[in-house]
């Protein structure tokens, strides 16, 4: 369960000369290497010789020069929520835990940016920020690190009005893999100025470089926000409503739908004594006429729809109430079969494809004899299945794989992608060459040309290490 | 005034193959090379040895090919109104002209985006788009092409509200060096797959492949618009409100500076009959509802800070006349000083250095022999000069040189960029070093890897070639 044996004697070197720098700060506990050797999902742990929590990035390059010269792999861990496996040391060598870099360096209030240590995790973030009247806006369903949610790329509820990870990260640091620091970008908007390497480290997944600093946009905290629950008779017409909201420009900051299944598993979770009918949650962020005046607008597209029971919940506690709910599907997805496991995949599709995609991936779920709850970053075409799985079963590991593979071909042949915002990691990269094609060639070209001995998480995004 | 001439055996071998693919759509007539030796701003010309016109991607791909072989350079072509001599064939070669891939192929009205060729204008899309309804945002000041306008990461006047290239650009289709296609990103509006190719290429100068489909975001046209114009007795004052309304989160959709020297050359070109002091141009995009409410809280922090004579254009071509205006800066600032040439440059700085950086400026100015209108796209901290000097002078071309640099310097200094939208082209490779330190080294082993033989644009935006 460690790294291949034939790199034991580069790997034991490595560590030797990690221990003297890092002293106790290197770890090869068997609780911390456990910790280590996992993530939220369903792929299988792999321990790391060593864990190394450095403090600065200046102990980051040496961490990688070290492992460099001795050919020692490395793979980043934040607080280990990925979901395809992305922090799993599958080669062994050193898990580098970013746990004691998790500084907020700076806020540009002025300038709407923050400048953050990659262990920063984003309730921290926003809870620093609370004081200022600014937001960081990307929210995974878990309380993530920023390096974490950088390397995958990651978005959330609101990325449909605020962007996704791609949009909000302006500037890098990152250790290459000889232990080089750059800095990419700057906290200028915007600029021409040569290739955009923040955007190539951006959804990298730790396989190019290691994030030791990230400047992010923040936004004002609304005027006004509202939020509101719309229950659906069926899916089809909550996804059309959605469909309609976002062609039609309505600025929505959040439109998640949200199935029966997944509906009865928060009503077992978190109590929401909801209809088990599907369901939109929505907020509307502007000023108090703008935010009425969407949801006044919102209503009758859902109307035309069949939507019923449009609740409002104004209370700043009650849309806590709905949103930590949500953030919770997860979790309230397991309720639905205790001792499950939820095989979890996401995918997105361009939105005119959206309801038929959701319509045959709940087709494909009736005929199997998994169920799972389905959710959605809707108003960006994304939505992810948690397949709920006996995990001491293969046979049912094997037929959630089934499922989810026939869902990510589906979304290609749909002109879209295995993965909206979980990652590639181990689990999609099977699909890479048929998302991408001859680019994924190029993607494997520029993994070996910034990482010629292939040592920065291997075995995950690019196939060939 | 053509290629090295070492080089010049393998390119005639080279012209002789492309004339054989491509016939009377590979030229060497004299005015056809004297089109491709310049663009719009002061670098010198230089003659490409041919100019090919290629109709299809497999044409350029065999195009590619063939240089490759021979190590024939190739410089991509649009409309040339590039600003940094992009498009000038430094070391000879071949000139890739892309007007006659001017076709939209698709228009997804359901998901907001449109398919197109590298040669289509922004104003040809924009009127293809019309009966739909929807829109396409970036506009730089010229009616460039959407495959230069992506090589160059443009924006314009609504970055502000809608992004610029870099945010617009959903996926690509890019012929490398030695004539591979390859696909980047797809029609999902978002996804975790892969490295962020589409972004590598968005501003690449076609120094890393040959853009040959865009697939782009498109917008609604908003329900309401309303322009507006004010005038400040400072340019501080100007600058201070554009501040204050950003930190606001007003959702402005145009907030454009232009200084009192520049409103003359407006008044001159564009019989503008506005005051000659600095103003502020305006635009502001939602409901009848929201945009009376986004002017009048404009309106407010125009007060606080000076703003007087606030007017409206609310019928079209009212807008459209001001924005023509806007747009024809350029020429509006060559009409103050007849027979001058405007040695144009830009950068970009946060906003909360912005007033600083043009009080400088202008100092700077103040104390130069030059004289130099001042606009902005101030709302992303971006804002642009045009020197204006007499083109058969050396002197004077020293002295915009000198001036040009100091703003350079300034903007990185203060955080910023020493290009936000006009690109690096050849007038800005000198400040890469200093702008990215050792990520510039990554950005040629970048080049290196994807065009070793330096064939795609050379002498542009990578130094070493």
């Amino acid at each position: 369960m460690s790294g291949k044996p034939e790199d034991s004697v580069g790997h034991s070197a490595a560590l030797a000369q990690l221990s003297a720098l890092l002293g106790d700060r290197l770890s090869t506990g068997s609780s911390i290497l456990d910790q280590h050797a996992s993530d939220e999902a369903h792929h299988a742990p792999v321990r790391p010789d060593a864990v190394a929590f450095p403090e600065s990035t200046d102990e980051v390059s040496q961490v990688l020069a070290i492992c460099s010269a001795h050919k020692c792999p490395v793979t980043a861990f934040g607080v280990g929520t990925s979901l395809e496996g992305h922090v799993i040391p599958v080669q062994g060598g050193v898990s580098l835990d970013t746990s004691r870099m998790n500084r907020v360096l700076a806020v540009n209030e002025a300038d709407l940016d923050a400048v953050v240590q990659p262990g920063v995790t984003r309730k921290q973030l926003n809870e620093e920020l609370r004081a200022t009247g600014l937001m960081f806006s990307v929210d995974p369903g878990a309380d993530a690190t920023m390096g974490g949610m950088a390397a995958t790329r990651a978005s959330g509820t609101n990325a449909v009005r605020y962007g996704t990870m791609r949009e909000n990260v302006l500037a890098l640091e990152v250790v290459l893999a000889d232990g080089r620091i750059i800095r990419t970008g700057s906290r200028a908007r915007k600029s021409s100025a040569g290739y955009d390497l923040t955007k190539l480290f951006v959804g990298s997944e730790g396989t190019l470089g290691i994030i030791t600093e990230l400047t992010v946009r923040l936004y004002g905290q609304p005027e006004a926000v509202s939020a509101a629950t719309c229950a659906f008779e069926t899916i089809e017409g909550a996804v059309d409503a959605v469909i309609l909201t976002i062609q039609s420009g309505l600025p929505v900051a959040r439109i998640e739908l949200l199935d029966e299944f997944q509906i009865k598993g928060m009503n077992l979770y978190s109590d929401m004594g909801l209809p088990e009918k599907p369901h939109l949650f929505l907020e509307f962020h502007g000023t108090e006429t703008g935010v009425a005046e969407q949801a006044e607008r919102f209503g009758e597209f859902a109307a035309e729809y069949g939507g019923s029971g449009f609740e409002w919940a104004t209370r700043t506690e009650d849309r806590n109430r709905l949103w930590a709910a949500r953030h919770n599907a997860y979790y309230a997805a397991k309720a639905l079969r205790p001792g499950a496991e939820g095989y979890v995949t996401d995918v997105c599709v361009p939105i005119s494809r959206l309801a038929e995609a959701i319509a045959e991936t709940k087709a494909d779920l009736a005929a199997s004899s998994l169920s799972a709850p389905l959710v959605g970053h809707v108003g960006d075409g994304n939505f992810h299945l948690s397949i709920l799985i006996d995990p001491s079963d293969p046979a049912e590991r094997k037929e959630a794989s089934r499922i989810a593979d026939r869902v990510a071909e589906r979304a290609l042949a749909m002109g879209g992608t295995v993965t909206g915002e979980h990652g590639v990691g181990l689990g999609k990269k099977k699909f890479m060459r048929a998302e991408h094609g001859e680019a994924y060639t190029v993607m494997a070209t520029l993994k070996q040309t910034l990482d010629p001995q292939g040592l920065l998480n291997p075995g995950k995004l690019i196939e060939r290490n």
